[in-house]
Order: structure tokens, then C-alpha cells, then sequence
């Protein structure tokens, strides 16, 4: 069995950064947006999250239908460069078949030794930033330690329980998976909306887009992790002014690659991370709830809280 | 700053097997207990989460607070020998403060080098069997292979949305943190939930007990990660009666430590996994939830889904 | 890049298991070779590496050329499944480009998550054993801990300066490379000793094959790793009674593949290291000194001392 | 049992950092100095290492005494924050005791998850440099990829086989060990060479101060890992001048901490390393050769090809 990883994405940002003028549209060192919630804040757009959006967004639970969104990890899932995947599992203290004690205990443990960023994941607020600044103002140099980050690690999302909103832009564009280099802009967000019957997006909400780019892997991994359709950088910033807490897709960047005319490398993952504070929900298996037309749901996550982790491995729960 | 890890465990487990008769309980090879759900069946208990149960339960919600059960895993956490976990953080592409493309993309990323039974964990019904066989009669050799379990890996766990009921068994036996060596068996378990109002422990449930065990980590790591107080062979068959989905506590075994006289080295993990397809839980964080009394939530967990892993480090949200 | 691992061992395994008799030729548990060093010993063969022997070898430079015959290692170096590799280059503390005191100190550091069998290697002698029982009696259960051995790790091997006596077998049978399933045995060893003016393999000698088979590496890497030619079980038993102390070659194995009729699963390697005593040196590039004609030389090597390592990635160096 | 990581050596750096005026006589990025081998030079001074000078020193064979002088390397070792070491030991396809083919095969495998830079070590001419300018003016942004260094990595050292002279500073300084603090200069070098009737130091020749410091670990392994005696700012400078080929000691730095005044953070490594080319031998066990008087012996080390790695873990052989 051949392990599928994908090496193209270097090649898409030479592309892009040929393509641009260096330092075009860039912001020096220290020219950052601070944090409408404030210089310690951490959190970002889930200060949204309150408990009376918790408690309304409970009241979406009307079938108890339960929906896992997250796909599986391992060797073979297709992965950006040079990130890789390998679990071991082992019995300790069981060489030659051993049992412990008198119900002869015999266990198994595992051991990770890989890439958090391989399959579904939450990108935490340290992980894009412009010219070395993050959210908040927050310096490379003063919070990356090669054992961790010291600010902005996934230990400190809070519980994530609020409203999730499916927009099915395989079916709004009539292409199952929509095609790559298709960008999700206002028109196409409000276009899928209006043909969902979704009256608005709204502070603290999830929403979550469905291109049915993940039936790709396994199949064509190539094509699935070098482009993909996504959110463009003005639907980035139209869904910022919503207030959203985060943004998903059941792609591997969310965002629309090639990028725009125009785009710098990887600026969805910038606008929403570092400059808005909103987090990004990579590979997020939405196809059964588009089948069910589950549009509205309860979503809830509660990332591993590994300290000082960028990134996390997830598997939401949305309850329809 | 000195890494805490606990190698105590190995001392526990010799008592217990100089204490026990070897093979006294102990099963043949070959001598299991066939799932109720079939021969099939790798999800146990989560059977008894149907819709029904999962929209139940929702009703619990009223107040919108959400909890984060998940307690940190880092290098400092206290393990149980020879686990280990280090996490690494860089910044492919990025030697010497390099940016990409135009708007100067800048990015952090993460790689985990850990043993997956640390911090909070669900522990899949892989993980202990009795004499090498493991829920329903699968044996180590034909699924516990070293670069995954072919069966009952942690993948397979469906989405879980139900009913969590906390029992303070601190409150209920009047010290905070409890003893170690105090078995929680049907009395206390019993008593517990009296005291507390909370009528019945049903089908499909997740039981998670409080004992105040958490607040030793970086106090006294010796103490917390070598003994314990916890589920006792009775308790565990009570709940096991009650069909109850999953057992979890604020503890690194969830099972009372030292064993009970006549019992067998982690014997109450056999009898839930191994024998009752129920899951454990282990380091769940619900001092706050015993601070506001609540008691009965809404309990989501989705386990990151690495194909083949035989636990997962999670962080469930509970919602009142 | 695709990574050439080669996961066609466990193909040959099954072939082998279902040629053979199970229990045909195997010995139980118990029934084992105590070694002629006696009852501690844990160097094997290497004993007959004396100050006597290593100077007399050193008497074989006479031109002062130094061979390295390491080939490299990395992910794509095909391996036996499901051995994989992975190096990761960080610069702690350098986040931004920043460098450290007055004369600007910067710095790269290095992590490997990496299986050691992989590229040149030493196979230690608590790597291959028959039913559990290694070298010198050694029982699994009591040494192979899941964090290391506790007897015949490779910490233990001696400083290695012996002679090396190079074999072309690809020379002798007029194939560069030697088909695959060619076995190696008396009448082959002596005929290519004959050939190249060697008059006998000496107690404490490194032998080492060329076949030519390390140049199907990157061109076609299925082949290299699922096939070989190599020593066959007579040609193991002829070499260990003339008390060599390694045996290797340019082969991934050593040991012919597919194993001969009626031979065990990978039986050389059993023969060699746990009946014998003698190490064994896998991937090891001789084409230079084939070309060179260097057929006797002297031999240095020191394992990287990992406590509890069953192997070493190595990179002996031989002059002439 | 309590893993003595040593995480003392940031305050060194920062106490460093606070001494001297930043940029006092750092260089800026592109002011370096090109190798005296050419512009694509990626081997240093172990160009010297001629055959000549293998074959002349492979004369210092008299007695056939081979040293090993490398140290373990495990999870206990102190080592430079934050870099960790763990090894694991498995039994694939084993699980339950089961054996494989008609003789029984079963084997023990390993895998390490650990820093390279952990026990005994040489430094590779990437490992260190001046404001992200390395050896022959490579800079970081070209060739420190986060999978490996595209140039300067330890595949590329050639086979070493040259003169070893072990400088017995304890015995000339009276102090075994050495006090932490002791500057190696021109003039202990000189007196040391003088005591042990040593004529001088050649072009090639691997230079190894004895100190008796590893004696401390286990012991002191704080006091081991956060200062040690060592070379000079104007010891490596005089070492530079002679032409070795590397330079080595008995501690995990090679040299004095804390630095002399006035020095750089390291200052030693970038002398050594970057502007001339010369490797790093860290932790060479040379107690032995010490009490034998070895002061001139043949030495032979070849480094783990792990391509694009930084430094390698090792085990010398010096040989009477």
C-alpha cells in the first residue's frame, strides 16, 4: 500500500509568489489589528459563543439525529507537505503473549508520532500569521517555542457548543464536487442561503461549506490536495463582518486554490485567523447532513488540549 | 523544570500479582463474552445512544453553559510508565524570518510526538482485554497489528450525544479529594445519586465520577498518578447491569487503586471493556460542573478519529 | 515525491508460513544454544575481536583509501513493513529570524521519528530470535521491554576493528546485479574466495557480499525490497563454523529471498544471530571497493550506543 | 525513575545576551567567510584528511586496542532544552506471543522519537551559524528545510580516518574534573601538548580534550549540563590555524561555560563550525585512552547517513 501523501502545495505557492510583487499588499512587523476583545485576548470570535447562543442554538435539536464530521487520519490520508502520519501500536510488558495477574490483563497503547494538520483539524489562532504577527498583535518571536506556543494554543479554546450552518455550494452551483479555483464570495454565500432557505449568519455561528471535494481522496489525491473550490478573500472578510466563530469546508484548506487574481498565499487562512480571530475547520464531512438537509444544527467541539498545540485533530459533533 | 512522569505503575501492578493466584480468576484463551449486539460489533454500549436518547438528553439543556471536560496533555502531565509525549513546533519554510508571497505569509506548525494514554482519554474497547482477547472475542492476533488496530480502533466510535450524570463522590463521602482505595461499588453509587436527587442511571448513559483527584497534578504527582480512589468489581458490574454507554472520572484509571482484595490488575477496565463494551474516561475535569450542581447534561464527544489508534486524548463538552 | 515503501514482506512471510510444516523445523520454547562465551555473555562472535586480531587487520592498510559503506537513509529509502523514517530541522528559539547574543548566535537542530531498520544497519542480537527465545537463552518476556531492552541492546557492542573480507558474488556468477532467490552456500563462498585469491575466512572476520543489488534502489524499489540473493541456510552454517563475527552485504536482507525450499522465515537470520552469536550488516555499499579490487581490508565500526536499541543505522568505514 | 533533562541552558543564553552588546561584533546577513575549498565546498577541513594521512596514521596501530567513545544515549541522558529522547521496542505481527514460519521466527524491532543532538554527537557545518549565514556562506533560507537540510547535511561527511591526539587537561590543570569555567587557550593547549610529549598538532588531526567531566552525569546532572570547562574564543582560533579536522572533549559542549568575557553566545561553535569548517565531536568518552596514555591513536568514525540531518549520533573508534 502506497502512502498518498501530496507534495504539490510548495508548488502552488511558488506560483503565488511569483505571481505577486513581493511585499505588494503585505504589512510590516508590527502593523497589526489588535483584538476587539481586548489586548489578552485569546479566543478570538468564540467570545460569541455565550450561553444564550449555546441555548439557542440547542433548540435546533429536533430529530437527535447526531452527525460525526470528522474524516479519518492516518498514513495514507492525503497530506500537506511535508507533514506525515504514523501511529504504533504496542503491548507493553507482553513480549511472548505475557498476561499480568490473576485475570491475566493483556492491553494495547499507541504511541502518535506525526503532523497535527493531517485529516480533520481546527487551524487554532497561531497557526497563519502576516509577516510573523498573529492575532492580536502577537510576535512569532515571542510566543513560537519550538515546544510549544506560549499564547495562542489550542489548550485555550473554550467549549464550542452554538449554531452550525451547512451551505451545500455543490447543489447551489449544480457541480458535485464543485469545480477547483471556485471562489465562495457574497454572491455565492447569499445565492446558497436564499436556495437553502437560510435567513441569516450570525455572530458566534459555525459555517461550514460542502463542495463534496472529500469523495477525491482515495480516488484522484493528487488533484484533492493541490486545489480545491473555497472561500474567497471577499467572502473571507463578508463572513468576518457576520461575526462568525469559524469557518469550515469539507476541503483541506477551506479556502478557494488556486487563489484569486491577486491573492497572496494562503490569505483566507490570514484574514480570518490573524486579522478577525476566526477559526478554520479543515475536512469537515458535511455529506450526510446535505442529504438529510440537515442546514441548521447544534455543533459542538472540544479540541484535544494538548498545550501549546497549533493545530488539532477533530471530529465535531452536529445535532440535527 | 523537571518532567513529572509517574513510573510507580509497574509497582502497583506487581503487588496485584503477588497478592492474586495466578490463573485464580483468569479465563482461557477463547473464553469471552459475545457482544449483545452482535458478532459484528465493535461499538458496544454506544448502541444504547439512539436518536431517541440523544434528543432526550438535549432537553437537559437550559442554561446554555458549556463545560470543557478535557484537562491539558503536555510533556509535565503525569503518565503511567513508559508513556511519554513531546510536542514540536515549527515553521516549515520560514528559516531565518522568511515570508511567502505578497501578503507575507507567515505560519506555525506542529507535530506530536506522544504516547495517546495521557491527559484525558477515552479508552476504546480495544485497549484491555483479559488473557489476549479482547470485546467481543477479539483476539490480540488476528487485530492488535503495530501500525494499528485492524478492529475496534478508535475510528469506529459513532458520534456521542447523551445524557452524563455526575456523581460527587466527594461530596457524598465528605472528603475533598476522596481517599485513596475508596471503591465506589453499588452503595456508593447508590448513595451518591440519592443524595444528589438524581433518580435513575438509564441505558445509553455516561457516568462520570467527581472525587477531586485533579487538583493533586503538580502538587504531588506521585500520589495521583499511583493510587486512586475509583469504580470497584462490583461497581463496575452495577453499571455494566445498567447499560450504561461510558464510566469516566477525574482520575487516571477511573478504577479504584489499590485493587480490591481478590481482584485482578486493572480487573474493573476488563469488566467494562472487555466484557460490557463500555468505554472509560479517564482525567474528566468536572469540578465545575459539581460547583454549579449539574448533575444531568448534555455530553458530546466526537474522538479524533486516527484509524486504527486504540484511545484518543479527548475533551468532551457537557451542557446544562 | 512518492515514498517508495515497500510493503511486500509480509507477502513473503505468508508464502514462507503456508511452504512450511508449522512446527516443522521450529524448537520449543526453552530449547535453545547457550553461547560458548558463556552463561552472561551478550557480545557473541565479536569476542574473537582481540587486540591480536585488530592488529594484524591493521596491517591490511596499505594505501590509506577509507570507504565509507553507509548508503543514506530518509523517508524514501524502501523498507521492510511498516518501518518508516522521518527527520524533522527546527531552529529553537529563531522564530522571526531572530538570532541569539552578541555575535548573532543562529542554530539548526534535528529530530528523528524514525524506525531504526531502516538504510545500513547493524542487526543486534536481541533482534531475531526462534519462538521467543534470543541469543544465548534470552527470553523475550524477560528483556524486550517496550522502552528498550534489557539485555542485548546495542549499547553493548564492543568498538568493532577487525578485518573485512569482501566477496563478488556478482563477479563470481557473472550477474551485476545476482538474480534474486540466488543462495549463497559453501560451494559459492569458496568458489568466489578461489576466484579472488582469498585463502580463508578467519574467527573475528567481517564478510561481506556484493551482489550489485543496491543499484535497483530509486529505480525499482519494489523488486530491491521484496526479493534478494543472498546467504543461504548451509552457507549461515558454513560461516558461523568458520566464527566470523558479522556477516553482511549490499542486499536489504542479507539472507536469499525467496528463502530456499524447506528454509523458515527469514532462517539465515535466525541462524546467524540467535543460534550464533554473529551480527549481521544490512545495505552496506562495497561497489567502490569491488571496483577497487579491495578485497581485504580493515574494518571499523561503533554503533550509535542507544540504550535498549535492538539495531543501529551504521556507516562502517574500511580502508585499504 | 525521574528523567534529568537539563533545562538550565536558556538562562546561559540569556545571561549571555545580557553580557554582551547585541551586535557587538555579530556580522551582518551575507558578510562571511567563503571556504578556503571553493565555493561548493561542503566537507571543511576533512579535506585534509588525505590518504596520505589515513595511511600515516593508521601507523600509530601498535597494540591493536580499540576504544569506543561514545556514550549512551537515552531518555535519561542530559541533554540541551528542550530536546527529549525516547525509544520503543516492538514485536510486529507478534501480538499474543504468536510466532511466524516453520522455525518460529519472532523478532524485536525499534523506533526512536528523539533529538539527534542527545549523548555522544558530532556536529555537522549546518549545525551552527552567524546571523543565518553557515559554512561557506550558505544561509538558512536556502538550505534549512523543516524535512531536512538541502546542503550541509551529515550524509555528506566523508569516511574519517585520521590521527586522534586526546589533550589530558585534567592532568595538566591538577583537577579532575576540570573546574567549570576553565578557558582552553593557546597556551593549555600548548602546555598540555609540552606535559604529554606531543610535537604538535597537524592539518587533519581530530583534536580530544579529556576533562573528566562526564563523570558528573548521574551524579550532578545539573551541574553537568549548564557549565563545563572547554576551548577558548582564542583556543579555537588557534585550533583553526593548525588545520584540524574537528575538535572534540569530554562534555556536551566542547566549550568553556559560561563563556569567557566579552564572548558570544557559542561563540566557539561559530569559530569551529562556521568560519572554518572544522566538526564537533561532543561527549567522546576518552577516560580509557587517558589511563592507557593514548595520547596519538588511529581514529575512525562514520556518521548515520540520515540525509539532510543536522548532526549524528556516534560512537568513535580510536585504535593503539
Amino acid at each position: 500500500m502506497k502512502r498518498r501523501s501530496i507534495r504539490l502545495a510548495h508548488m502552488i505557492l511558488a506560483t503565488i509568489t511569483m505571481a505577486g510583487l513581493p511585499g505588494g499588499t503585505g504589512r510590516a512587523d508590527g502593523v497589526c489589528t489588535p483584538s476587539k476583545f481586548g489586548a489578552k485576548d485569546q479566543v478570538g470570535n468564540l467570545n460569541y459563543v455565550t450561553p444564550a447562543k449555546t441555548l439557542a442554538a440547542s433548540k435546533l435539536i429536533t430529530k437527535g439525529k447526531a452527525y460525526r464530521l470528522g474524516i479519518e487520519t492516518n498514513h495514507n490520508t492525503p497530506a500537506y507537505a511535508p507533514r506525515t502520519f504514523n501511529l504504533m501500536v504496542v503491548q507493553p510488558g507482553q513480549a511472548q503473549g505475557v498476561t499480568i495477574g490473576p485475570t491475566k490483563l493483556t492491553y494495547n497503547d499507541d504511541i502518535i508520532n506525526g503532523w497535527v494538520g493531517i485529516g480533520s483539524q481546527i487551524d487554532g489562532l497561531g497557526h497563519v500569521g502576516v509577516d510573523n504577527v498573529y492575532y492580536n498583535c502577537n510576535k512569532a518571536s515571542e510566543f513560537a517555542k519550538v515546544d510549544g506556543l506560549t499564547k495562542l494554543g489550542i489548550e485555550n479554546v473554550p467549549a464550542i457548543a452554538t449554531r452550525a450552518v451547512v451551505l451545500d455550494m455543490a447543489g447551489y452551483l449544480g457541480a458535485d464536487p464543485v469545480k477547483e479555483g471556485t471562489a465562495f464570495n457574497k454572491a455565492e454565500i447569499e445565492g446558497a442561503m436564499k436556495k437553502q432557505g437560510i435567513k441569516a449568519i450570525e455572530k458566534g455561528d459555525v459555517v461550514l461549506f460542502y463542495t463534496g471535494w472529500l469523495k477525491l481522496i482515495g480516488k484522484d489525491d493528487k488533484r484533492y490536495g493541490s486545489v480545491e473550490p473555497g472561500v474567497g478573500v471577499e467572502g473571507a472578510k463578508y463572513l468576518a463582518s457576520l461575526g462568525v466563530a469559524a469557518v469550515g469546508a469539507d476541503t483541506w484548506a477551506v479556502e478557494v486554490l488556486p487563489g484569486e487574481k491577486g491573492a497572496g498565499a494562503f490569505e483566507v487562512h490570514q484574514i480570518l485567523l490573524a486579522t478577525n480571530g476566526i477559526y478554520i475547520l479543515e475536512n469537515m464531512n458535511t455529506e450526510e447532513m446535505v442529504k438529510d438537509k440537515a442546514w441548521e444544527s447544534f455543533f459542538t467541539l472540544g479540541p484535544s488540549r494538548i498545550t501549546g498545540a497549533v493545530q488539532a485533530i477533530i471530529n465535531p459533533i452536529a445535532i440535527k
